[in-house]
């Protein structure tokens, strides 16, 4: 689904405001039927005979579907080198993630400040995140932390934890961990270079 | 396998430097057998009874199998938000990913430095990876670049592409397009909290 927003948006940009389904078949290689039943899944937008659909309704509706019309605040747990650079990282702000507080439990980044961000200790998390009524995480501690700064964000009321960790954690029932294994990619990619 | 060399890696750390096959298997739920042919794949190390595999061999072998003693060159075509955390993240570093040189064809970027990486012009990004004999490049240009960036990175002799554009890539057979969606990864995440 974020790949057809993703088209669509750049029909839109184009100066475009239908789109058949046969079109947006075309582009992704797959069946008219199999579109048509994709976009029905989030979108009561009907396609116009020889027009299709109008692109503005149906791009509002699948962001709506994917939640990036609401806010959703988040703090992120690990201020070393991968999270400062998320930190500094805009462009999930403009599908609603909006970073409200970042937290590390190293005294020497506590206190300091990246990309307006100060670093707070992380034993104030729990209070801050229901204070803020925040369930939601970034996780970019070193392998070694991770158990732990996960469990303390369990503690804190967080349900769903991004995980850029490359570690398995074992979370209780109700708390979504969406791993971002970026190791693994690059293994892929070296793998087929040298192969 | 970059989940067990996380693991392994682990246990180096806490001062072990043997570890038996059910002792892995029983930490990633998996059957003793599994972990017994998942090790084989990659490594001719073999467990003594009673003992176990020796670690530091272990470790040695599946780096070497998932390309990460080696360097792996690569160009980073895109300094805006997203590339310049990349340019940050020095993490890669330590499996073997060193960034070479970093383009954009925004003259406004090209020659500002960011962590210490000065950007250049994209147009003289051929010249670079032959010069350099590089064959691996990370693409982190926005949706509406992407595709003419991408071709310009085939035609600069890239043969495999780690995306982090939102957009699907279509590139000659023998060239590797690995996808990092982000914007699908915090959509799941969303998903799960607001249902």
């Amino acid at each position: 689904m974020p790949y057809y927003l993703q088209y669509l948006k750049g029909l839109w940009d184009d100066g475009k405001t239908e789109v058949s389904a046969p079109f947006i078949a075309d582009h992704f290689g797959f069946t008219e039927i199999q579109v048509r039943k994709d976009l029905a899944s989030v979108s009561s937008v009907q396609g116009k005979p020889k027009v299709g659909f109008r692109l503005f309704n149906l791009i509002q509706d699948i962001e709506e579907a994917l939640g990036f019309r609401r806010e959703h605040k988040m703090i992120l747990v690990g201020a070393g080198s991968l999270g400062q650079s998320l930190v500094s990282y805009r462009e999930a702000h403009k599908i609603g993630a909006v970073l409200c507080a970042v937290f590390d439990s190293n005294r020497e980044l506590i206190g300091k400040t990246f990309s307006g961000m100060t670093v707070r200790d992380i034993r104030d998390m729990k209070a801050y995140c229901k204070e803020n009524n925040i369930h939601m995480g970034i996780l970019t501690v070193p392998v070694p932390k991770a158990k732990s700064a996960c469990d303390a964000m369990v503690k804190s009321g967080i349900k769903a934890i991004w995980n850029f960790a490359q570690i398995h954690l074992s979370v209780p029932e109700g708390v979504l961990v969406q791993n971002e294994n970026m190791t693994a990619s690059l293994a892929l990619l070296f793998q087929h270079l040298d192969s």
